[in-house]
C-alpha cells in the first residue's frame, strides 16, 4: 500500500545531510562540551557551529550570547514566560498572549494566573488572527510580556508578528514568539520583526526530535529553568544533547537558505490541494486564513462526519492526517482554536490537518485527492446527519 | 597518539548495539508518538518498550505509571524538586539533602530557599558519606522530601542507599535520589531499596545524550515542569525524543543486564588503577570512600600542584580527565565536595579524577600508569611548593 505522511506538524522526518551530520557525534566525537579535554573541545565546537547556524537563520545579532539549546520547544516556551514573570514581577505581573496558542503557551500562562499574574488573552477573528492594535489596546503599564505565537499549529494562520514587534518595541514591553511551526517555513527576521525572544523546535524542520532554541536578545535575563550545571552560559542546565543540537543547527542552516524557493513550491502544493478538495467535496469549509497561511497546511472542517472517523480511514490508507494538534490527540475535546474561531462544536468536530513537509510530492497530493473525497462520500453515507 | 578517554563520569561513548536499535527511529521511523496513525503508533510502541527497559533494570512496579522520559538528569532532579515542592508546600517546606550533591540538586534546593523553603544541608565525613542515623535525625514533621544522591559524580562514594530509604518510609517522608551516577554501574531496586523518586541520565551508561528519566513511585502526585501537550501522561510536555527514548532504554538494559558481572571488571581495573598511582607517586590523597565506591571512579588529590596543569598534560599525551564534576570545568572554584568532605583549598585545588567505562581496557590502564607518574614529577620540579 502507498504511504503518504501529511502531519507535518506533527513532526517531520529527519533529513538525510542532518543525519549525516550528526552521525560523528552519535559515534566517534562523543565528549562532553563542558571538558576541558580535546574530545570535550570537539563537542563544544559543534555546538558552538550549531549556535552559529542558529543565529544565521534568524538573523541573531549575537549568537555566542543570544541562542540557548533547549529540550524541546516545549522547554523554550516554558522557560520564556516563567522566566519573564519571575525576573520582572517588580515591573509588573501582567501578559497578553492569544485564545489559539499552542499549550505550551496557554498553559504556562494559566499556570502563572494561579501564581498571581493576569494573563489577557486576545480573542482572534475568523482566520485565526489577532491584529497590532488588540495588542496595542491590550498593553498597560503593569504588562511585561506580550507572547504570540507565528504561525498556528492548527490552522495554519500567521499571525502580524512585525507589525506586533513594532508595538511592543514602541511600549517598551518584551516580545515573545512560538516560533516552532513557522521557522524554516517562512523568513523570520529577529531584528527586523522586533521579536525579544523566540522558541525553536528542531523536529518540526526535518530536524531531530528531543532539542529546541531559544532566542533571547542581549540585554534582556531571563532565569534558568533547569538549574545545575554552567551549560549554556549559565543560562541552561544539563549535558548538551550534542548530536541533536548539530542536527538542529545543520536543519536549520538548510531549511532557511532557499526559503522563499522552497516555500513557493510548498504553496503551490498545498494550493493544489486545497483547490483539489474543495472541487470535489461540498459542505467543507477551509479554517485559518487563506493566504497569510504556513506553507505546507491545510485544514478543513468536513460537515456531517467526525474527524476521527476520516482520520481512520485515511489511515486504512496509507494516509498519515491528524484532526488537530498532536499534543492533544486522544482527547475528544474539540479544538480550542477552532472554537476560538468561531465554529460551532459540531463543525470543529468534523476537522482534518493535512501539512506537507519537505518530502511531500505531487504524487502524494494526487494520492490525497484521489482518496479523500471517496472516504467522505463513504462517511457521509453512513451519517443520520447528511442530507445526500 | 594513543588516546585514552577516562572521563567517563561526565559522559560516555554510545553503545554501537544502542545506536544500532535508534537507528530505525533516526530514519525510517519517525511519527510523533502522540499521533494516531500508523506512523505515530510505531513511535508509540518504541517508547513503551523503552518505558519497560527501564522499569525493568531499577525493578520497578508499574512501567506505564512510574517512568517519565524528560530531556535530561538535570530535568529529572528540578522536576521532582520543584515538583514535590509545590505540590506538597501545605504538608511542610523542609527538605533534607547532603552537602555534596550535584549542582543539579544543590542549585534546585537553593532556589526553593529563596521562595520560602527551609533545606537542611548533611554534612558529610571525610568519605564523603551521610549515614541513615543523620537523616533520621533531621526529619521534622514539615519534612516534606529527602533527596540524597546515590553515588557522588566526583569522588564516587556511594550513599547508604537502603538504610536512608527505611528511615524515610518509617517515618513517612518521600525519598528521592539522584542516581545520575549510579544507574547501569551499581545494582538498583526501587522497591527494596525503598526510593521513592529516582533521576536517570542515558548518556552516562553508554546511551545518548539529551534525554533522561524520572521514576516516581505510583501514588506520589509531582505536578509537570514543563506544562503544553499531553504527552507522558500528562506529567512531561513536549515531542517525545524517540530515538533519544529507544537508545536509554537499550542502554539501561544492556548496563544492567549483567550488572554484577560488569561491574566486577570495571573495579578491578579501577583498583589497579588506584594501586598502581598509589605505589608510584608519592604524597597523594585518595578521596572518596576506597570500596563504597562507583566500580569506575578514581579521584586523586595530588599535593603541590594545580590539578588544572595535570588535566592540560594529560591532554597533550592524549588522555582525557577532569578536575571534579564536567558541569563546572572552567570554574576556578575547588570542588564543592572536597571542601565539605574537609580537605583544604590547596590539596582539592590539586584532584584529578579519573572515570572508567565500558570501553575502558587494560592497556588504557596501562598507559595512564605509564604517563601520570611522569607528569606529576616534571610539574612538582616546576613548582615552588614542593620540596623534592
Amino acid at each position: 500500500m502507498k504511504r503518504v505522511y501529511m502531519d507535518n506538524a506533527a513532526t517531520t522526518s529527519l533529513n538525510k545531510e542532518v543525519f549525516d551530520e550528526m552521525m560523528p557525534y552519535l559515534t566517534e566525537i562523543y565528549g562532553n562540551p563542558s571538558s576541558l579535554h580535546t574530545f570535550g573541545q570537539e563537542a563544544h565546537k559543534a555546538v558552538s557551529n550549531a549556535r552559529q547556524q542558529v543565529a544565521k537563520a534568524i538573523n541573531a545579532a549575537d549568537y555566542e550570547r543570544e541562542i540557548i539549546f533547549t529540550g524541546c520547544g516545549t522547554e523554550s516556551d516554558n522557560m520564556v514566560i516563567k522566566g519573564i514573570a519571575e525576573r520582572y514581577a517588580k515591573k509588573g505581573k501582567h501578559i497578553i498572549t492569544s485564545a489559539v496558542e499552542h499549550h505550551a503557551v496557554l498553559y504556562t500562562c494559566q499556570y502563572l494566573e494561579k501564581t498571581g499574574y493576569e494573563v489577557t488573552y486576545l480573542p482572534v477573528d475568523e482566520f485565526g488572527q489577532v491584529t497590532a492594535e488588540q495588542v496595542r489596546e491590550a498593553i498597560r503599564p503593569d504588562t511585561i510580556l506580550v507572547t504570540i505565537m507565528f504561525g498556528n499549529n492548527e490552522v495554519g494562520t500567521i499571525m502580524p508578528i512585525k507589525e506586533i514587534g513594532a508595538v511592543c518595541r514602541e511600549k517598551g514591553v518584551f516580545f515573545h514568539t512560538d516560533a516552532v511551526q513557522a521557522i524554516g517555513h517562512v523568513k523570520v527576521d529577529v531584528q527586523d520583526m522586533n521579536i525579544d525572544m523566540l522558541s525553536i523546535s528542531a523536529h518540526k524542520f526535518h530536524g531531530p526530535k528531543g532539542v529546541g532554541a531559544l532566542y533571547v536578545r542581549k540585554g534582556i535575563v531571563i532565569p534558568s529553568l533547569l538549574v545545575g550545571g554552567a551549560q549554556e552560559r549559565n543560562k541552561r542546565a544539563g549535558t548538551e544533547n550534542v548530536a541533536g543540537i548539530v542536527g538542529l543547527g545543520k536543519a536549520i542552516e538548510l531549511a532557511c537558505a532557499d526559503i522563499e524557493k522552497t516555500s513557493e513550491r510548498m504553496i503551490a502544493m498545498r494550493d493544489r490541494l486545497i483547490a483539489g478538495i474543495e472541487s470535489t467535496i461540498p459542505e467543507i469549509k477551509l479554517n485559518g486564513h487563506r493566504t497569510e497561511r504556513l506553507p505546507g497546511n491545510v485544514n478543513f472542517s468536513i460537515k456531517y462526519i467526525e474527524g476521527e472517523s476520516i482520520l481512520l480511514m485515511l489511515d486504512l490508507n496509507g494516509i498519515a492526517a491528524s484532526s488537530g494538534s498532536a499534543c492533544t490527540s486522544g482527547a475528544l475535546d474539540p479544538s480550542h482554536v477552532l472554537l476560538e474561531m468561531g465554529l460551532p462544536h459540531e463543525i470543529a468536530h468534523g476537522s482534518v490537518r493535512l501539512t506537507l513537509g519537505d518530502d511531500t510530492t505531487d504524487a502524494d497530493v494526487d494520492y490525497v485527492l484521489e482518496v479523500l473525497p471517496r472516504i467522505v462520500e463513504k462517511l457521509r453515507r453512513m451519517s443520520p446527519l447528511w442530507h445526500g
